[in-house]
């Protein structure tokens, strides 16, 4: 066979970064799968979403040929704005949804467009090379999309975010039988999704978290209030359906809410009377046992919707004794505290709070070991590479696709700047390369790096203290130094602290005039002393900033 | 009757502060009953630990009779050595295990001593004017205490973190019976603990981890590898079995695995061989499966034992292919990054890792909602104050000890900071006080409040911006200002950005000249020219410290 090597090469998704994205070359043209975003953690001082870092690509620029957008979760597009940025040129195929939400997305960074094309589940593609066939998956966002790349030396087979609910809300499971089909003709290498691979068991159809919502809206006296992720439009459609079905009216609260879905009605994907549905000035006339709200906040972000309600500071929402609220939504790892906040909040403002902690109103949007043993039992594949998840999920799945039959010596665990290559239907890891994070604060794109964060979260910890130090021209001290601190102790208890700090500095840089100083030498002295004198006095390290002023 | 009424004022352990810490008050005495800390949150920027605030009681200090420990966990005795400091005459009562592990706390706290007096279970005792009765709790750790206080006004009960594990490891359930015997004379007041009040269901029994942990040592091929909370000392007794059993040896690893089994084995509540342990160092000449560690670090914790060997920084453990590690110890919220962190690491080392995740290798130290059901039954209160949760805990609680009959008007959900008053078998809410939590960092104790932690805060965001302008003696800028900034942009980024800033803010000082300029406008304008430099060049909020120098 005379085409090179087919190379898959992983950007994000795999181990700590979550902003999923891939690209796989086919004779020199580049496809791109998935352009995700990441969220901080508590170590990204200051920073707003974490972006996978594509500089590999800039060179090839005018090979990219598309990317190919899965679906529509921010961990899989989110950073699509920041991508056409930097590759104006390249199409982005997706189904109608998930590009009407990338779409969206692209309204909040002026300037950036792109050029959409509709694909859908079922379809095949030829762009470029790129043979594709497009195959539904379900997952917690409708319109998931599973990607089968035809090439000469094998078919590559990448699952997308998927589950397998069985009876899924919209009557459309994951397509088995078009995966058996596809693994007759022979998978020569699949990259399937990871995230609940050290779940045991079988996730529960999301039809369960409809019954528990109608018993809730059963029970309920006061209003109902349902927080969920805007883009769970299956989620958002149970709950419709439970409270139009309790004789009650639904009102979207929160920007995403509003943003989202009028898209999915428009697409189809979401379905209801305008009769059901009211505005948020509309509310305070109905009577509390006819209100719905659909609103955000699941994760406890400070400003989303619940969170303002649970605080007591929504403008137009007064939760109280009688009502109920239900977190129809997961715990992301690492939003606990505020998710806890939340329910403390608003279970001080009397009402009753309903969450995965207490009952059946959430499931998971990825297949669990048990079903991912189903899934490689039908799809076959020769060779794996686990993908979507920490190093732990990936591992996991390894063994999973091992116990269902696929060689260990064709299972490769990656992470980010990995690459694979299939060559005549056998697959071998190839060269790695730089892969990484790019952190966006603010205006910036990449200008934050891990020194900026070392130094954000000293100061985060410790606080700073800086020493204004005049010298005459021959770098001697005049006068006694300035010392300043912001975050080392209160202001009420600075004063005398600071002033001894200024004579301690005062004396241990006169000393230091013999041994004929410099400014570096001063500044550095004025570090040592700084230091010294603030662990001895209150066992702090308080970043020190020295400031030399010529007299 | 003449004598005053019985207060119940709560410092800590209600609502966000888990730091739990309640006085009773009798005839003018003040019994403490647990002194407790709580860890930092994420929000808690550099604050070591966090104490309740016992203000209110310095004016009573020669009135304070005893403090109680109900058991030895921190959140419940963890404040000592600073209570007394500050009392250092009151004597504290506890069982011999509370006491000893209260005891080496103090070790770390020079100059701090206590004078400690051992209760047990079943006893009675007077200490001054209190009358009182110990009784037995299972808990996660051994030799937990409920309290029972015999008032002229009637009884009150404390029942100490506490659940009811029928088959306990130690063979002695709670002791329901003298519950209910309490019960059958009269209950004016209970006070009992909510941790998992919203928790449906039964907590599985201690031994159910037992059987967990044989089967995987029973599959375990190289090393295993057990971390767990070193308190919980019947969870290490089957560790130890379960290793024994399958013929190995444990080695203790991590300062408190170190510190405590010595104490534990002393008082009679861990029982081994000698010849089944081992030190670290003779851990290399055994073969890998008749090895066991048991270790710290099952929260993630930086520098704890299974951390480093994540990290492959453990001086003496490097983990292989081939070793397995259990982590049978709970999820503490806020810990789930640095958790899944140290298992992503275990399993890049190729250990095999089982936590609560995967596997029953913990169950939890407090009775579920259906289990205080039984409780509430048996207690027969007359009137309730949950404690020990978080508000949704404490509502939740509520809930229950109504459903079981407690009249919906003698519950009382309260606060830090609130009362109630017994005064003959009738309970009312008192007078609240000045409660809150007290910021241990460094050497400080309390000297670090809100606003110095809103400083840290903003500068871990967002960096911070130094500008130091020499003025003349009528305010007027001399030669060009210094801009400093550490945290904003990175160091190479910042020479442009930072000589720009100074020429702006120059002449922004310079166009103020005319209108009369004094250092505090001056400063002003300083910080506003800054900010919105750095707004518009970055889109960030760096905090400004201007300094002024007189030339």
């Amino acid at each position: 066979m005379s085409s090179p090597p087919v190379q898959v090469r992983f950007f994000g998704g795999l181990g700590e970064i979550g902003a999923n994205m891939a690209t796989i070359e086919v004779d020199g043209r580049i496809l791109v799968l998935d352009t995700g975003l990441t969220f901080p953690d508590a170590e990204h001082h200051g920073i707003d979403v974490i972006l996978p870092d594509w500089s590999a690509l800039r060179e090839r620029a005018g090979d990219i040929e598309a990317v190919v957008l899965t679906h529509g979760h921010e961990d899989h597009l989110g950073a699509l704005p920041f991508f056409l940025r930097d590759f104006p040129d390249v199409p982005v195929y997706g189904t109608s949804l998930t590009n009407g939400l990338a779409e969206s997305k692209l309204t909040e960074h002026s300037g950036v467009q792109g050029e959409f094309r509709e694909v859908a589940a079922g379809e095949r593609h030829q762009v470029g090379p790129f043979d594709l066939e497009f195959l539904r998956v379900t997952h917690s966002i409708p319109e998931g999309l599973a990607t089968a790349l035809h090439t000469p030396h094998g078919t590559v087979l990448h699952s997308g975010d998927f589950k397998l609910d069985q009876t899924p809300i919209d009557a459309h499971p994951t397509d088995l039988p078009h995966f058996a089909e596809l693994g007759d003709d022979g998978i020569a290498l699949l990259l399937a999704d990871s995230t609940n691979a050290d779940t045991p068991g079988h996730v529960p159809s999301e039809r369960t978290v409809g019954k528990t919502l109608r018993q809730v809206f059963g029970d309920a006296e006061g209003r109902v209030v349902v927080t969920t992720f805007a883009s769970h439009i299956h989620r958002v459609q149970q709950v419709v359906d439970a409270a139009v079905g309790a004789g009650r009216k639904v009102c979207f609260v929160g920007r995403s809410m509003l943003r989202i879905m009028p898209i999915a009605r428009d697409l189809g994907v979401l379905d209801y009377d305008d009769e059901d549905v009211v505005q948020l000035h509309e509310v305070d006339r109905l009577p509390p046992q006819q209100v719905t709200l659909v609103c955000t906040g699941s994760q406890g972000e400070p400003f989303a919707a619940l969170s303002l309600m649970a605080a007591g500071r929504h403008r137009q929402v007064t939760l109280d004794h009688g009502d109920t609220v239900v977190m129809a939504s997961s715990v992301i790892p690492g939003n606990e505290s505020a998710i806890y906040r939340t329910i403390n909040g608003l279970t001080r403002r009397g009402a009753r709070v309903v969450h995965t902690g207490s009952a059946d109103v959430h499931v998971s949007g990825h297949a669990a070991a048990d079903e991912l043993a189903f899934f490689h039992n039908i799809v076959r594949a020769q060779a794996f590479v686990p993908v979507h998840g920490e190093y732990r999920h990936m591992v996991a799945h390894a063994d999973i696709a091992a116990d269902c039959g696929v060689p260990r010596d064709r299972i490769f665990v990656c992470e980010n700047g990995d690459s694979v290559l299939l060559e005549d239907g056998d697959v071998r890891v190839g060269q790695s390369f730089d892969a990484g994070r790019v952190f966006v604060d603010g205006l910036g794109i990449g200008d934050v790096g891990d020194a900026v964060l070392r130094d954000r979260g000293a100061m985060s910890e410790e606080g700073v203290c800086v020493a204004v130090i005049t010298v005459d021209a021959h770098a001697r001290l005049v006068g006694t130094p300035q010392v300043v601190q912001q975050g080392v102790v209160s202001a009420e208890r600075a004063e005398p602290l600071i002033t001894k700090a200024a004579e301690e500095l005062a004396t241990a840089l006169r000393g230091e005039e013999d041994r004929g100083s410099e400014p570096s030498l001063l500044r550095r002295q004025a570090v040592e002393t700084l230091r010294r004198y603030w662990r001895e006095q209150t066992g702090r390290r308080p970043v020190i900033l020295p400031v030399i002023v010529d007299h």
